[in-house]
């Protein structure tokens, strides 16, 4: 197809198409001639995933490059891409003390990357906790801990596994998307724990 | 004490307390003359809840003021001061459809506000992932709402109950900031499901 069809079948502007096909976002198209190329349904897609993740899952321009790095590494196996595009996806968090952090991760008996960002995230929110004298009550960690090993598992077990491009997008997407989901049904979960205890015969 | 050794014993700055006096965010102290007013180990600890609120959980002063309120309502049930402070702590969410999140509520069969700030940030979470084209696979679904589920149970069955005040530190502090402990425990416990998928003898 030419980059005008490209274009209506996404909805994403010509200009902006160009612009991230200059950036090596999307891929070029076949060339017909010096001035005249053609896109195909792999354009499609990857200018879905490039939307999705600036749009929605609100990643930088680098960010996505990193992703979209991870699913065109040609000697990579699954876990390496996944890895890295986690990476990328991760934000950074300088901590100065992994200690805590790991404490908690040898606690749950969990294989993990001790130099990743994902620990380093963890490190920095416990961190927060310490600052603010807050101490996570032991059952409660407990709960965290369990239910964070329940839904990882069953994220993991649901990788679509058709194309490396697919397993990013879910992984990615899955990650980034689901987070503010699961914070939102936690809160909303909170209240219904609340009405239970508090208001027990639903007078209100 | 006296308004310096309540800046000693804090670590807040006298010119910062002043502020808080102003802002009523700290109740007056006794007036002992014109210029002299002397403060207490309730000041101490409203201090300390106060720079954890604006400075790890990052809320607003106008957010603090509310969350504090809470705990000052004259008339209030407990129930009715922690869905105060829950609100006063929720970022709003501008949305047209609360129908998909209701939905996923109903189908959790919890009891919830549908006018919260709560189900309002569901909603837009569930409307991010529809702009991205993202289907959580129907298992997946159930292991957050399971998951979401017991951590509140968990939660709401250890709020203190000694004072308001205790109450609402423990609900606000621990909904705020446990939010980015339970998200990087996620991606942490992903990798450890990700080594069990694709590299269960260990080899890496």
């Amino acid at each position: 197809m030419r980059m005008s069809e490209l274009s209506a079948r996404t909805g994403v502007a010509v200009a902006t198409i160009k612009y991230y096909l200059r950036e090596e976002l999307l891929p070029a198209g076949r060339l017909m001639s010096a001035t005249q190329a053609r896109y195909d349904d792999a354009h499609v897609e990857r200018l879905r995933l490039i939307r999705a993740l600036l749009g929605p899952a609100r990643l930088s321009i680098a960010q996505v490059r990193r992703v979209l790095d991870a699913i065109d590494a040609p000697e990579a196996d699954t876990l390496a891409r996944l890895a890295q595009a986690q990476h990328a996806a991760s934000v950074g968090a300088a901590v100065d003390d992994l200690g805590p952090a790991e404490a908690v991760l040898a606690r749950a008996g969990w294989r993990f990357d001790p130099e990743s960002a994902e620990v380093a995230q963890l490190a920095a929110a416990l961190a927060a906790l310490a600052e603010a004298g807050y101490e996570i009550p032991e059952e409660n960690f407990t709960a965290y801990l369990d239910a964070a090993a329940v839904i990882a598992e069953t994220e993991i077990a649901h990788i679509p596994t058709e194309s490396a491009e697919a397993a990013i997008r879910y992984s990615v997407l899955g990650t980034v998307l689901v987070e503010p989901v699961l914070l939102a049904l936690r809160r909303v979960a909170q209240q219904d724990a609340a009405y239970r205890r508090f208001d027990p015969d639903g007078s209100r």
